[in-house]
Order: structure tokens, then C-alpha cells, then sequence
């Protein structure tokens, strides 16, 4: 049987090595974020990097009870499916259509050419094209938020960290474009933000749905504790009829 | 159909908090660890509490191509399977013998008596009842490691930042008992040290498999996005015959 | 390393071999629900063991949009899994009490005492013993049906291809002692048909679960391949808002 | 709220109707395959279309511990989850290299032409250009067999069943163009035969991996079974290190 490698973890007695760091020296010195990229890209983050792809996640903590990723969750949960289970029941719904839009909005972004004076144009062109072709755009508008906190917060760390580059501003122009195609404002939406702040740090499309994935576990794993603590087994959970009775007002 | 409540994330157009907290006010000042350490236990850790939380999980980030997680990860990332239902496949694997021994450590522990006095005595007997009907006791020894840095520094970490109370006590009087009733060295593991700082921190044993399901996510992205980029599709995947071939030596 | 073994399959070139009996020679001649059999039991069905496995089976094949599996395979279809995935979720969301009243059914029913003149009075004294300690009773009432035709048919047919014996018998001494201690009646549902009818066929508890399984899943293919033709993808799913249009009226 | 609505099951109060019969009508009167085949093609299937069907779901049924589902699911069971849960994860597996080959057989094989006396020039046109560009074919060859005793017996039912036409045809006469063109026989396996005879009666090609995973769910049944049965937990899977030691020479 032939050999395989791997560029992940060393493991040796006493001795566990993550991406060629001793991970005993990253506990407590590496925040977690920053370990996960490490594990991810292969590579520290520089500092700012790190600050931006923890606010990354961040953002994508949790969304209530509506997305599909929660409801199956929950639905799992509620049947008895041991807690793990259901968080990853929650993961596995993590699709095209939920999450998809970012590396979907990262394709796009891609395509932005080199030559800085041809981004508007290049922009437009793309978002005309699409609309000619009832294609979908991905990373702009949101079901319920038309002017997202989180994706004005990110876009003013990308800035203040020095990752705003030619790809939030490829982003940028394309939601001017669709705007006007349209005539109503259709902002970037919180994945698009994400999509074109990966694009800057360089991190391959692929990545997309699998950050989003890590970003959600913290708020499924709230969900499914609370479904078991609180909840009857077997409810139907009828989604629509959630109403939210937790604390409210509070601050860093 | 009657109404139910939810405690975690309120989503109202262009407003999104978390636990009480506007979401926007978390990205990029509230590390994504004790984001997630507010969205599972329902309230802030305090700073030193939110260190040691980031700690814990960094500690379990990945631990090779060995575990049952792992291996389920690669070999459905390996037969097509996007990679985000990969990663949830290895999140699924989490259980009783994988991971579970943070809980039934947790378990353990919890059995502190409080006056300090008596603390050592019942440790010995906890143990020696234990070994005589021959039941397990968790989170002392492993399968490769026998001084474990990992433990060493989150036991470190613990007493710098003020969670070294009587939970560890009784773990290391436990790892003490058992040590002299083996007639050998059988120290706390990685997952007893993670257990009885998770005690010391107020959290239910539900949550140790959960902690340790968040923790593991990067790593199983980064092998999930090895196996889909290095390796051919269907191959047979024999761990034994896995070595590392990335980088050593590397410091922060 | 050391060798491990398995009895289910043999696989040699060109030569497959189930339990002992050459695939290609059960491909058309032994019907793929007594294969299941053979493959689960580890030895062939008697002809009339067969049919009755196949009632079995065949009586939880689909159970409409309600059950949690089937909410969760369509949620995940709708968000663009891949469908085998989406089954593979809905057949995840079977636990204790979502299909597991079969288990726990058969773990009553195997309390029965040997001695046939013992049975209806040791069936009494467990009902009565469980309704004082508040203890839920497995396998009787069900709250859609009050007498459900499935059921009706399956003790029939068990009594017919003599597998009416003392746990069938147990099973109905028991609805009776129920009826009586509440004062209306509740008769023996499905899962305790089924749970009651496996239990004279020797299967162990821990196969309950699993044979549900395999009956649930053409209902939920069925399920997800109507989801992704017909709807559209992010759907919120209430299921409360369901209606059947398909066809009435049909018979063998 | 719109409403939605389903053709796949109708629940009222004591009574169920699966694409319009009574369920209680089918259980001891349709074999279970062809209330799958009812299930999943919307129709009832004719007498000999419900037998090849049954066929072609027998012949998938295991194929012992090497497949990657069986692999997952093991390990799964392994570490502690429920064993609904290991099937679930093995069935979760199944995707475009495991399973696959059926659905990417059926698109090859729809290319058929109508004209009888073009297919085999087509299908040498076919191949060609396949092999030239360096395009997989799918359903032809397997790693283990090179005259599987599955992919006779079905394409001999086929026949005697009346759906041996166009596609089984045409699958033939790629076979014989890829071993001419390859120099060696290169005979359809047992994914190119089930695909054919899908085509045959009908199906989509999107049927093809849910098909392979309900003939599978009793194959890993019987694993998940064994290995929680007769292995430590935790323990590391080897699969070339497994020996069959169950009976044989077995016929019906």
C-alpha cells in the first residue's frame, strides 16, 4: 500500500504540530479565528487579516430560527437525535441556495479585471449581462434587510484594515449597477461582503460555504441546547409562529 | 397555533442581536470565541473567562488524519460529496467515544464534594470504586500522548487567569488516586483538563461534545479541502499509511 | 495490524456472496424484502417470515410531509443539497421518538411470561404499574388515528402466516389493560404492530429503528425528487400549509 | 401563508392513501419493491417492470466493507452514534463517484438515437469521442470484476422481462466499441446495466443514486449491526486488514 501525505497536523508523542506550529504554543496566544485560518489557508494570518476574518465570522454567528440550517437543527433536536447530530444535521443543510451566495458572489468577483480604470465598466457590463439573461447575482439584496449592520460594519473594517481592494470595489460597482438597472437601491448584502472580503485575503471559492459552515456552528449548537432544554419532543415547529422573549438593549 | 420563544437571536429588518447584543456591535470587537461562548452560554464571558474559553477550543483544532471524524470527513470528501456535507459528516461522528469523554469527565467532576477537606478522600474513593467494578474512568491517559502539552498549558493557562478551583482539584487528585492504584503515571488528558475548566465555567456536561464539535470544525476543513485537492476520487484511504510531508519548526 | 472479520458479504472476483448465497442467484428469485432480511438476520426468511417482513415494511412506507424526517429532507433538498444527502438527513432525523416507539415497544413486549396463563394478568400489572409512575407506554394510540387500518391489516396477516403468537397476544392483553385503566380505548398502533410482530420473528430491539429506516426511504426519495421539481429553492416550508392534490381512489 | 401541495401521500384520520391507493390495500398484497417503485415513479409498476425492479435493487444490496459508505458507516457506529444515525451517514456518502455511475450511465445511454439502424454507429461515435478528448465513461469495467455474475443475471431478466430495447442496446454496442477501441474487453458492470434498464422504464437520470441508496440501506444495516456487535469501540478500521468469515456454498 503506497504512502499519502498530508500538510495539516503532525501528530507524534507529546508532540502536535498545526501547520508546522506547535499547538501548545497557539493555545492561548493564537485566538481561535486565527487558528482556524491557520488550519484552513495554510498560513498565519497577518494581524489585521486576523482581526478581519474573526469579524467575518462573527457575522454570520446566527440568524434566528428562520434558516433552513436551524430549523432542520432544531427538527432533529426534537426528535432525540443526540445534540452533535443535529449540529451537523444543521451544517449538512448548508447549500447553494443557504451560504451558496458567497462563493457564488466570490465567482463574480473574480472576474474583475486588472486594469483599474476598467472596473466600472466591466461592472456594469457584467450586471447587464445577467439581467439580459434573467441570470441571478449573487451577494446583493436580502429578504429582510435592505441595509444590513453587519455588511456596513464589515465594509468599514475592510477599510480601516486595509483590505479594501479592487475586489470590494468590483462589489461595489456591481451594486451601483444593479441598482440603477433596476432602478431601486440593491446594496451589497452581508454575503457579498463576506464573499469579496475572502476575495482580498486570497482564499479560493471553494472555501466559501465551509466558513460560513464554521461561522453557524455557535448559533446552531444555542438552537438545539434550547429546543432540548425547553421544547416538548416532537412539537411541530412551525417557524412562523416563533416569537423572540430574550434580553434585549444590552452593550459591550 | 400557538406561539413559542425563542432566546437566542432576534432578527428584525436591518436589526440583528444576538442574546441582547446588536450583532454589529460584536463584529470586530468581541472575539469570534466568546461570540461564541455569549451565543451558547446566553451571556458575556468575562475577559479572563473568554481567554481560557478561546484556549479550550484551540486546543482541540485538529488532531491528524487519525480520528473516526477525520477519516469519515476525507472519505466522503473523497466519493464527491460537497465538502460542506463532509465536514457535517465528520461533526457527526462526535460521540460517546469520540469527543464523549469531555462529558463523562465532566460527569466525574461534577461529584466535588464542597468541603474542601474531604476533597481528596472522596477523590480516592471515587476511584478505587471505580477500578473495583471495573468501570471506566474518563479523561486520564491516551492513546499516544502520556505528558500531553496541550494539557500542560490549559492547566497553566487555568491557574493565570483564575479557573483553577476545586473542579481541576479534584481532577488532579483523581489523576493521583488512579496513578497509585495502577502503580503507574496516569495523568489528566486533554479532555479532562477541557472538563473541569468547562465545570469551572458553570457549563452543563450537554455542551462537551458540542464545544468540542465547534472546535474541531477548521481542522476538518482543512482536511476536507486536502482530500478534494490532492488526492484522486474513491481511492482506499488507509490512515496507517498517512505521513506528513508540511512544514516544522515554525513559531508565532 | 490484525485481522478483523465480517460475515455479510464476501466479495471475490466476479463472485459476490450474501451471507452465504451468491447474489446473482437471488437477483429475481428471492423478492429484495426477504434479501433485505437475509442481509439484517443473517439467514433467510421462512416464505411466510418473508411476506410478512415485506406487510411490515411496505405498512411504514410513507407517512405524508408531516414526520420530522420528511421536513428535514425537504428542507435540505429546498436549499440544494444533493438529494441522496437530503435522505440521508431524513433518515438521520429517526431517534427515540420519531420511529423509536418500535424499540421500546418490543423491549415491553419481551417482559411477557413464558407461562401462556400468566400473560394477561402480568399484561395488567405493567400497564398499571407504568400509569402510576407516569411511565409512557410504547406502541398504543396514535394522534392521528384511532384505528388505523395499517395496523388492523398487519395483525391479520400475522395471524394468518402464523406469527400471532405470545407477543402479538402481550401486545393486544396490554391495549386492553390500557383501555380499561383510562377509561377509553387505545389500541395498538403501527409501531406496536410492527414492534409486537419483529419481536416473534427474533429480531433484536436495537433492529427497530433500522428496519423503519429502510421502510421510510422511498417515501422521502419521493418526497425530495417532488420538492426540487416543483419548488421553488428557499421555500419556507410550513408544513401545516400542505395539501394533497394528487390521486384518489386507486386499487390493486 | 400560500398553500402548497404534495402527490405523494394523503393523511386523513384512520386512513392513508399512498399516490391514491390505500395504504392498508398494498401491505401483503404489492411487494414492498414495488411499493417503492409506486412511491418513487408516481405509477404503479407493471407485473414484470415491479420484478426487474426488485432485481435491480437486489443486485446493489452490499458489497461488503470496502465501499466508502460502508467505511462511514462503520465508523460511525464505532464511536458511539446511534445506529440510525451510521446508516444515515453511510447513505450520505453515495454521490457522484460512489453510486454515480448509474445516473452519468443513464445520460450516456439517453443519448441514443431513434433511428435503430444509426445506434451503433452512434455509439461508436460516442466512445471515440469520448476516449479522444479523455471524457469517463461511466458503467463500464469495475476494479474488483471483469464479468460480474450481477450484471448477467440482470441483463438476461431483462430480456425474459421484456426491457431489453433501445438503451440496453445501446449500452451493448458501447461496449463493444470501448473494448475495440481499448484493445481489451471492457464489458458493461453493474451500474451500466442498472442505468440501462432505468432508462427503459422511464425514470429520470436524477433517480439513479437515490435508487442505489434504498438497494443499499440493508447491506449497511447489517454492518452497522456487526461492527457495534462484535468490535471494541474506537477501535482502527482497516479494510484491507478484513476477512469474510461467514458461511458459504449457500443456495435457495
Amino acid at each position: 500500500m503506497s504512502k499519502w501525505t498530508t500538510k495539516v497536523t503532525k501528530v507524534e508523542p507529546n508532540k502536535l504540530t498545526l501547520r508546522g506550529y506547535p499547538i501548545d504554543e497557539l493555545i492561548g496566544h493564537l485566538p481561535f479565528s486565527s487558528t482556524a485560518f491557520l488550519a484552513i489557508a495554510g498560513r498565519l494570518p497577518e494581524e489585521k487579516e486576523g482581526k478581519l476574518f474573526d469579524a467575518i465570522i462573527t457575522s454570520s454567528v446566527d440568524h434566528g430560527v428562520t434558516p433552513p440550517s436551524c430549523q432542520v437543527a432544531r427538527t432533529m433536536a426534537s426528535t432525540g437525535v443526540p445534540l452533535v447530530q443535529a449540529v451537523a444535521g444543521g451544517i449538512g443543510t448548508i447549500s447553494d441556495y443557504h451560504g451558496g451566495a458567497i462563493e457564488n458572489a466570490m465567482k463574480q468577483f473574480l472576474t474583475v479585471p486588472e486594469d483599474p480604470d476598467k472596473q466600472k465598466e466591466s461592472a456594469t457590463e457584467f450586471v447587464t449581462a445577467a439581467r439580459d439573461a434573467k441570470r441571478v447575482l449573487f451577494g446583493f439584496g436580502h429578504r429582510y434587510h435592505n441595509d444590513d449592520p453587519r455588511t456596513r460594519r464589515l465594509l468599514v473594517l475592510a477599510k480601516e484594515l486595509g483590505f479594501h481592494g479592487k475586489y470590494v470595489d468590483y462589489a461595489l460597482a456591481m451594486a451601483d449597477a444593479l441598482s440603477e438597472n433596476l432602478g431601486r437601491r440593491m446594496p451589497i448584502n452581508v454575503d457579498g461582503a463576506v464573499g469579496a472580503i475572502l476575495c482580498e485575503m486570497d482564499f479560493p471559492t471553494a472555501v466559501g460555504n465551509l466558513i460560513f459552515a464554521l461561522a453557524r456552528v455557535p448559533g446552531l449548537i444555542a438552537h438545539v441546547m434550547e429546543e432540548r432544554t425547553n421544547e416538548k419532543r416532537m412539537r411541530r415547529i412551525v417557524i412562523t409562529d416563533a416569537e423572540y422573549d430574550g434580553e434585549m438593549g444590552k452593550h459591550l
